[in-house]
């Protein structure tokens, strides 16, 4: 028991050690490009997280959702309550909904037009562009004009990217990037349908 | 112009009908055992995501936070003062910051100790087990009885566990494992610190 101890006050003394030598070289603040991507839950949720915790430290949010779902309905009710956060939804559904490629491209330009206005206006410190690799992915957006204007932005501006399939592109200019990996999913494996709360 | 509008039709239309006979098919309701693991961001922040949502549908939720870190503490403020969660923050910090395994295990202890009688309790539709994964890493709690603990609870209660390295036996019980991993990170690859709304 007094081995075990020492051993683990050695090993949290060098992770301690490792962290502060970490914290002490980490000084710079910039507005980040952040990316959400992969096949798992919680990209949207966790972009929608980082907003609610801006409007904590009540600073101005802007959100674009480009492909209005079924979900993240109440998040959806919650921050477009919020006075410091404008929260604009797009789209007429899944795209497979839809079944019409024209009027999906049309869409996707209307939102990324209030998008663009968003980020240019220099109001916002977050601007949230949920499922724009969806978009992207479709090749509803010219990908070389959506990353112009995403590197030209203000220096202290986060803008956060999420949705399946982020292009290499994309992932390539971005700063933070996680890839929320499905490992086990009960709609697929056991027939369980989606559910208040967990899904929606 | 006319033959990319047709196959993207046919697509759309593929796509639909194989998301309507999914949903058919997925008809059962049931408390499922959440796992947000890897080494990304997310994680936690996904799960309070949940608990807004739950929080929306009027559902209660009780929260152990196993591990206090500096993070998420705007969505702590945000959620321990709504009516119908229950909040309560167990540890002194990061483990590698405490220096003392028997004061780490009493401190388990007593979080384990309140999540039991959350979960037996029957009051909440959620029981989030923030950081739990970390505590079983470190072998503060016994996995079997954690297991044990978990596999009993009512059937339509949802308990979600984050923290990285979660054990093979919690994912093999769980229904829903998503692994937030991380693709790349600007506070390790350029230096950047952690930020207001970003990290915390």
């Amino acid at each position: 028991m007094k081995t075990d101890t020492e051993s683990h006050l050695r090993m949290t003394q060098r992770r301690r050690e490792g962290h502060e030598k970490k914290q002490a070289s980490a000084t710079l603040e910039k507005g980040l490009l952040i990316v959400n991507t992969g096949n798992g839950k919680g990209k949207s949720t966790a972009a929608f997280g980082m907003a609610v915790r801006m409007l904590g430290h009540d600073e101005r949010v802007g959100i674009v959702q480009f492909i209005k779902g079924a979900l993240h309905t109440s998040e959806r009710d919650f921050l477009g309550a919020n006075a410091k956060c404008d929260f604009v939804t797009m789209g007429d559904g899944y795209t497979w909904n839809t079944q019409n490629r024209e009027a999906d491209m049309a869409t996707a330009r209307k939102g990324w037009e209030q998008a663009v206005a968003m980020i240019r206006s220099g109001d916002y410190r977050m601007v949230i562009l949920d499922e724009l690799n969806t978009v992207l992915k479709y090749e509803y957006l010219p990908l070389d004009e959506v990353l112009g204007v995403l590197t030209a932005r203000a220096p202290m501006q986060h803008i956060v990217v999420t949705g399946r399939h982020a292009p290499d592109a994309l992932i390539e200019a971005a700063d933070l990037v996680t890839e929320m990996r499905l490992v086990k999913h009960p709609y697929r494996e056991q027939g369980v349908k989606a559910q208040r709360g967990v899904e929606f």
